[in-house]
């Protein structure tokens, strides 16, 4: 494995963007983010919290109709934000995306799509003060509108601004990379927006659970700064329910049942990163998006017996059974572990890009010294 | 087990209502049917379809936190419409139903909810010539705020509106009874939306393959009216999308586990009054409803030995280990029984009672001789 990424971000994956939409000011504190795959990707879905709040998650299970969709959207608001996807399907249809369907014989050349929109909510309600100010249609609209690849804006934007994680503030985060998968490069990234009762920063060390590749760059916060976090993770009230969603995505071409898998996986990047998660109150939920552009090796089997007895591994004991993964499943297996990798990244960059918009003190002003921006943060007009 | 019915309809299960809204004027062809339980009731959903369009089912699984919801919202629209359900949101809020939530200290007195409203659409879009005529959070808010008990206006209303059913008028249908399960009296009842790809009616003999009860006041039509009906039934285009969706209730208190499984069972009706169903092209999906008056028996175990040995059927053969399932599990299974009939009903009820909105010919238009209505079908206001 090879890693290497151009922003270290989702849209590290061509065709990829990402959009925001929130309000942060008065008593709103909650938005919108958007991932768009204006190309399409085979989609997929995993929802292993125990209070989610989802649409279209049906139509994501392997072998339904829909085999391609354009877009995700990850919403504050709880079970009300969910309207906000209905602005996506609105932009989606204004761009013609969707699962295309046949117009009767008197409108031939009309163009008819059903835009084909899931979506997870995280729990924000009242945050800001305001129990009725959630994300509406037109949130989603504004982020679908907006959304770009290039650098992700992360930390308090979109979906993440009402966020709260383990008693600091929660947030949008980020993480990509490519990787080698059998004899491919693939690009796997994730994005994440926590909102988890479970902390993401480990009260012993000060650190994130799950620092990543970035771990070479922190250094454990002084004891004063550890006070501090450990007097607001212990002040913190359990919200009453909580949620990290998101987005794992990846420029391989995978079956919608693949898909699914990776969906899956990356939940193990959540079980690293955010401690606990998965709880009765978390909805926690993932997406998967394959876009297509990279076969995985397409040998299914492993080599002949007398392949593996060439092997040097083997040689001494082809009587064992013993088979070494390869061709496709062994470079499934890669994209596996790097997608369970960006998520755990993608939640702890959640976290640490996170700038305070309520109650709950940013880890970045709590510890400051333990890191600098990694890349821009949230300078977002609300 | 000795059915009665007070309505021969959903409402037949005391605190279920049923409202509907629609436009089926000028280009419009389509509306929203909500089933609302103010007094809330325990979940459950099965997805069987191939191309389901849905919203909050993933809340209704077994083992996640939602045990009560106040309302399901079916609609056309397809993945449109499924901003109905925003409406069936914002009545819900307003009548302080949903799940409750803690408001911050400074807020003591407020009263949060989050209502969870699960929703399926059928496809009907462009059926009155208007691909953008679907229905909005309006119709979801309409149809929940005008839901009353009592009896169930059926045929072409509500989400029925827009339906077809292989190559008929489909719409609305609704059935209940109340049945023995073990040593109570349970109801239960079923409204369906068929908007089938397959058929309700059997070619062959002009009726429909699940006439139920009223079989025996069915005559089979004249030779020239099974002849319109064939023609018909053969000229019918295959839609790209279709869908039969619907709610069973119970008066019976079962655990969300079981609510699934009512669910699912449902299914069954599906499969018996509507062919072919379950398609890749269906997005079949069946919510239950348990309202929790009735306890089913309590006892879950089977008679010991001794008591086998004293029941007549099994006297002679005590060795065989064959145990007659009795107490809760018996009267499950009566109610599941009953269930499936009620369901297939309901499928069957919407065809027979729907009347032409468009292009496709009503089932009651082509063959009046076999039946009178049985109950007020469709006289409202587009």
């Amino acid at each position: 494995m090879s890693p290497s990424a151009r922003f270290g971000s989702i849209t590290d994956v061509d065709g990829v963007r990402v959009g925001h939409a929130q309000r942060s000011r008065g008593r709103w504190r909650t938005g919108t983010t958007v991932v768009t795959v204006p190309r399409g990707a085979t989609p997929g879905v995993s929802v292993r919290g125990g209070g989610p709040g989802t649409r279209e998650t049906d139509a994501l299970a392997p072998g339904t109709l829909v085999t391609t969709i354009h877009a995700v959207c990850l919403t504050g608001g709880s079970a009300y934000g969910l309207a906000a996807a209905d602005g996506v399907v609105a932009w989606l249809e204004r761009c013609g995306l969707g699962v295309q369907v046949s117009p009767p014989d008197e409108q031939p050349d009309a163009r008819w799509v059903v835009p084909v929109v899931p979506a997870a909510v995280v729990f924000d309600l009242g945050r800001g003060g305001g129990f009725e100010c959630r994300p509406t249609a037109a949130f989603g609209e504004r982020a679908a509108r907006s959304a770009t690849g290039g650098r992700v804006l992360v930390g308090s934007v979109g979906a993440g601004t009402g966020a709260v994680a383990g008693g600091l503030q929660g947030g949008v985060g980020t993480a990509g990379q490519t990787v080698r998968c059998g004899d491919h490069d693939v690009t796997v990234g994730a994005l994440a927006v926590v909102n988890s009762s479970g902390s993401v920063i480990d009260t012993g060390t000060g650190l994130p659970f799950e620092p990543g590749a970035g771990a070479t760059r922190l250094r454990r916060p002084p004891g004063s700064e550890r006070t501090a976090l450990r007097l607001a993770l212990t002040a913190r009230t359990s919200p009453p329910l909580n949620t990290t969603i998101g987005v794992v995505a990846t420029s391989a071409r995978l079956s919608k049942a693949e898909a699914s898998k990776l969906a899956d996986i990356a939940h193990d990047g959540i079980a690293r990163a955010v401690r606990p998660a998965h709880t009765l109150f978390d909805g926690d939920t993932v997406f998967a998006l394959a876009l297509g552009d990279h076969e995985l090796d397409a040998t299914q089997d492993g080599p002949s017996p007398d392949d593996e007895r060439s092997d040097a591994g083997n040689a001494g004991n082809p009587g064992e059974g013993f088979r070494r993964p390869v061709g496709r499943p062994q470079a499934l297996h890669q994209l596996f572990a790097a997608a369970v990798d960006c998520f755990a990244l993608a939640c702890t960059d959640a976290v640490v890009s996170a700038t305070a918009t309520g109650h709950e003190p940013a880890y970045r002003d709590l510890c400051p010294s333990v890191l600098t921006p990694r890349r821009p943060t949230a300078s977002v007009s609300h």
